[in-house]
């Protein structure tokens, strides 16, 4: 089919030339990188407990080095003054010479000198803060876990550039008298929204899916309080499946306020006294992490605008101080959880600390003995969400502190291959893929080798970034290698579609959705492929149904990465709109429509063992974001990107999405596209597929279908396109 | 010359069947094994100062594991009450189901059931106390740092036997209410003996060598209050050259007592005040790890016997919570220093917990990033100390919970060989040898060699103890392969000796001691090369002589397995008599008879440098015992034993050495022989060299010069030899 289309381009803005936000230089807290994180990642995860019984992670739980050396050569004009904060045990040395004591002042003699200061600190990550007139701990000083100071200078292989958070949501460390470990994440308080008392117990309504500590007023008496939580009234009235609870002894003769000490998530709570017990009332402190939203989405359809709120909402309870996988259960990073929140955050929040923050915890430390959280596929999420981050960020540095574990954990990886060069799941190691029915994890699972070659290609990508150019090509040739084992051992010509595994050397005859949906917009497959594959496995009804929000993020993902927005868009209403006309108030851990009443909340064998509030349940912010209003980097940190925006059969939409320069603006209706952009150089693109069908269109650039614009920073750009 | 000996064995003692004490079962700490060790480390090594400035180690420190699974199997007659504390959060499981809350008694059932209890614990390494009627935690219960509990139980490689310390010196951890963490080094108080008083000072005296925390009475006024610390008046006395000192800011309106923070090494005390800062008087709080002696070490020499009391009261300053270097400066767990107390150890106290606490510590947690203090030999003295180790005490179990970092370990080292499969400093290499004057490190160096051959032996010892067949054979051809190398690439014929080191593919012209007389007590020499290189090396003056006492260890060492107990002896009393007769109270670092008054202070450029009381310096204890008694197991925990008097000119000697089934006893005179053991079988040697030129003797077995008798456990043997 062939369209006309009219392009009108107007400039209407003014020239606005991009430029960085010039910070005022300041100090800052710095620690070794990853160091904070895994501590704090630690504290985290241990706050999970299961009917009151602590409930920790099943894998090696890292630690920060305990004793590090900060160090930074400075050019003084003059002598300066400079004051140092530490976290532990510390001394200073000025060219090589200890300062005496535990200096809190230290003048630094004009010229050329270096600054060391050494911390050890057991209980926390060693962590400095020092200002002066031009010297401030930022990350341009070096910190180190071994300085044999008394050996050859080049022995310090393990120098790195410090970490700080600069642009952390929830404080910057820029406050000398906070050091981090002090770091909490801020409460506010909130209310009930209804009560029903009975003659032993109150039910509490909080209204919706919230987060925080439960506050007991006016609490009196003798005898046992039990708190169940529940994200349904039916959890929270079932006083032997409800997952979370508390349970308290009371001896209080007068009245008092007790705060519960561990968060948790509920939307009711059902309190159970004995003896004679009583209290006031209830409330609760909201517990979040302040994460203001920089991006957005509106529509013309109020059913999917409902969903991007609850999607919206879900996202910020599960991003916490870290990115976790849902709030009521687990409450840990997960890997392949963390690696979609990362996707939606840039989109929505762009807090990228908490991405670095979360990726550091996941990594910790070597040396490796497990797959991340033993999954194999996590691991692989892993590298994924590095080469992501620095193409939403641009942030080298990042990707340079990494280099050194992202090389261990792929060698540890690469060591476990069989003698065909494929990974199958070996002792302890747990092949996940998806929460589906008789799923196989046997043999070499075609999606495990393509998360891994696209691992593999992330390598190379950041060996190049990292200045190691013997790497870049080693993981280069070895990701070619086996993208090309990929269809050489799993494409079957007959079922037309990646085949799921191979076993015993053959590869087997079950088709699933995961390998064929990742290599459509890997763009692993060409477009007749894509095609192809479309039909014989997406749009397909006889291949095995994806019942998790999970891996329903892909499908849709490569649906739309096809142009296919007018039928993801459907399938949005009808399944995030499902968990809403179910009176979901946050998305959900998975979702059957065919199961009924409180049967939706079982899962793992449990009758409330399903979340009701899971990061991954969030996806729409991302899809809208990147697939209707269109907007994606093409280079790292936005310097280059893409907007190709998709109407998907709304009337309008509008939008911004987050770059490093701030935000790009963008208005698309029927007749019209509006964008501001505020850096980068960008292609607008516009194609007789994703415009409304309306109109008569032709082409004015670049072939008959694709329509193209360049927008530069700063200007707006108004693009009328009528029938000629 | 021919000599003959009557051997008239006397039957004296009842037999006593050996047997192992047979403890009650009892309950005890339990941790991941090392990590209260490596936890307890890190606090010992941070309290080192330099003139009030924090002083820490140059190398990475490493960290217990966080979050620890402790897990047994039982079986019962009958339910049994278990009670749990932990140090940290933790939970318990039952058959893989948790029990709910933090329980302090859990009823387990009768039959065969699993219990679990993981514990979290950022601060302190994970521990528990868990006891019944019949369970107890105990090394019995398995330990992993990575549960994989979702995951085939094939996928538990990280399962290790818990430790737990019964026969610490200082305390065995069977108190519930005591957690590790809590463990404090006891203290005692003492006086001074003298004062000098002047106007603004006074100059306390404490008779001798000392450590601990110093005690100022009734402290008033207002000022600055400084304190010397010395351990030579001298020192003392010094400003601006003591190498310790507190300085205090007093304001006291009324009298107080005040306990300085940090405990110091010194024998004397120098008390500055300025202001109207006054005090009563000063007394000092004694720490001691308070082991007890088990071996002893008398004869017919005053001089002799003061110089191995002396050397105990230096072994006992600087055995601690761990085997320190000396207790004035470093305080550091040093390698190459602890092998050698540790060999003392097993002829004094035998407290082989503080022998393992010390290995545990030094070899810290993978990855490994450099040798072992940054020193290359100090690597290869921590393999050879777990071959001692295994040898005086046969405890299989620490080679077990060891062996996969002892291969971690060798594995580093091995893939640093050049080409030529030999060891060079490479950057971040500290090649020491010994504190020599012009001692070149460059290049290949032979003694470098020698140990990694060494270590290279104890890895295939400990691989067959840990049953890896293929790792005994692998690390056997590698050392064998080596030591033939030693020989190829060293062996000067034209000197009679194994040169220093080679460089640039070609052996130097230098020979040194070290790798020479190490050949000779390694038994990497034959007997005609012995005594070759006794003439060529040991006792040729043109040879660059050793002034270290650390070093003079080993010459004596090789001297006396060579048999010239009666030149060593003359050694002995020049060289440690040399330092008593200066005056010391404790043994030095290093002694040069060469320089005089407080020169003899003087170290590392700085006048009050040198250590006063350093391990290294007591080896008389070991030289005594195992070369003149003669005492030395011959198989794992003295199952067989060898027993080779040598009296070297005294006219008698009686002693005890420690075995882990009690003491060995024996008197020697220029008459007659009594020995009693309490376990294994030994072997008595006699021979006509080792005994006093006096008598006449004849061989009764194994050729003219050897007299051998076998010792059973529980008798006394008595051998009176005479003239025929």
């Amino acid at each position: 089919m062939k369209r006309n289309l009219l392009l009108l381009a107007v400039f209407v803005g003014t020239l606005l030339l991009y430029r960085n936000t010039a910070f005022a230089q300041k100090a800052r807290w710095i620690w070794y990188p990853g160091d904070f994180d895994i501590w704090l990642s630690n504290k985290v995860q241990n706050r999970r407990t299961e009917r009151g019984s602590f409930f920790p992670v099943f894998w090696k739980m890292d630690n920060h080095y305990v004793l590090v050396d900060f160090h930074k050569v400075v050019d003084l004009r003059e002598p300066e003054a400079m004051s140092i904060r530490a976290e532990g045990t510390f001394n200073v040395k000025i060219d090589a010479k200890l300062v005496p004591g535990m200096p809190e002042k230290v003048l630094v003699p004009a010229g050329r000198h270096k600054i060391n200061v050494k911390v050890f600190c057991q209980e926390a990550a060693p962590s400095i803060f020092v200002s002066g007139k031009t010297i401030f701990s930022d990350s341009s000083w070096l910190v180190t876990y071994e300085d044999k100071e008394w050996i050859d200078e080049t022995g310090k292989t393990s120098d790195l550039s410090a970490t700080s958070y600069l642009q952390a949501a929830y404080g910057d460390f820029t406050d000398p008298l906070r050091p981090p470990s002090t770091f909490r994440l801020p409460v506010v308080a909130q209310s009930a929204v209804r009560v029903e008392m009975s003659p032993r117990s109150r039910l509490i309504d909080f209204g919706k899916e919230t987060f925080g500590f439960l506050r007991l007023h006016g609490l009196k008496g003798n005898g046992r309080l039990t708190v169940y939580y529940g994200e349904s009234r039916e959890e929270a009235l079932s006083a032997a499946g409800a997952e979370t609870l508390d349970q308290l002894q009371i001896a209080l003769q007068d009245k008092r306020d007790t705060v519960m000490p561990l968060s948790k998530a509920f939307r009711f709570v059902n309190i159970v006294g004995d003896g004679n017990v009583r209290l006031d009332s209830v409330s609760m402190l909201y517990e979040y992490a302040g994460m203001p939203d920089k991006g957005s989405f509106t529509c013309s359809d109020t059913a999917l605008n409902r969903i991007y709120e609850v999607a919206r909402y879900t996202l910020h309870l599960c991003s916490r101080e870290f990115f976790i996988d849902g709030i009521k259960r687990d409450r840990w990073i997960w890997s392949g959880d963390a690696y979609q929140s990362h996707l939606m955050n840039y989109y929505l929040m762009n807090d990228n600390t908490t991405v670095t923050r979360t990726l550091y915890a996941l990594r910790g430390k070597d040396p490796v003995t497990s797959h991340i959280n033993t999954i194999m596929d996590y691991t692989f999420y892993w590298f994924m969400g590095i080469y992501d981050y620095y193409l939403f960020t641009g942030d080298k540095l990042f990707v340079r502190q990494n280099y050194d574990r992202m090389k261990s954990l792929i060698n540890w990886v690469l060591a476990r291959r069989n003698q065909d060069g494929l990974l199958e799941g070996l002792p302890g190691d747990w092949v996940f893929i998806d929460w589906a029915a008789g799923l196989s994890k046997q043999g070499e699972v075609s999606f495990e080798q393509l998360l891994f070659a696209r691992s593999l290609e992330t390598m190379a990508l950041c060996a190049g970034l990292a200045d190691d150019t013997a790497g870049a090509s080693y993981y280069g040739e070895l990701a070619s290698s086996l993208k090309k084992k990929l269809f050489d051992y799993y494409w079957s010509d007959r079922q037309q579609a990646l085949v799921h595994s191979r076993m015993n050397g053959r590869p087997t005859e079950t088709v699933t959705r995961y390998a064929n949906m990742f290599a459509i917009f890997f763009n692993y497959f060409n477009d007749v492929q894509k095609q192809t594959v479309k039909k014989s496995v997406l749009l397909n009804d006889h291949i095995q149904k994806i019942t998790t929000p999970y891996m329903r993020f892909y499908e849709l993902e490569a649906l739309c990465a096809m142009g296919e927005q007018a039928y993801v868009l459907k399938e949005m209403k009808e399944y995030w709109g499902g968990m809403l006309r179910l009176g979901a108030t946050s998305f959900w851990e998975e979702y059957n429509p065919h199961v009924s009443g409180a049967d939706h909340y079982a899962m793992y064998g449990r009758p409330f063992g399903k979340s009701l509030c899971h990061a991954w349940g969030a996806s729409p912010i991302y899809l809208l974001g990147k697939y209707y209003l269109g907007i994606q980097p093409l280079s790292a940190g936005y310097g280059t990107y893409l907007v190709q925006p998709a109407l998907g059969g709304l009337q309008w939409m509008k939008g911004e999405a987050p770059t490093p320069g701030g935000n790009i603006r963008l208005e698309v209706s029927r007749r019209q596209i509006k964008i501001k952009a505020p850096g980068g150089v960008g292609t607008l693109r516009v194609t007789s597929k994703t415009l409304p069908k309306g109109g008569n269109i032709s082409p004015t650039k670049k072939g008959e279908n694709i329509y193209e614009i360049t927008i530069q920073p700063g200007r707006e750009y108004v693009i009328n396109y009528t029938a000629i």
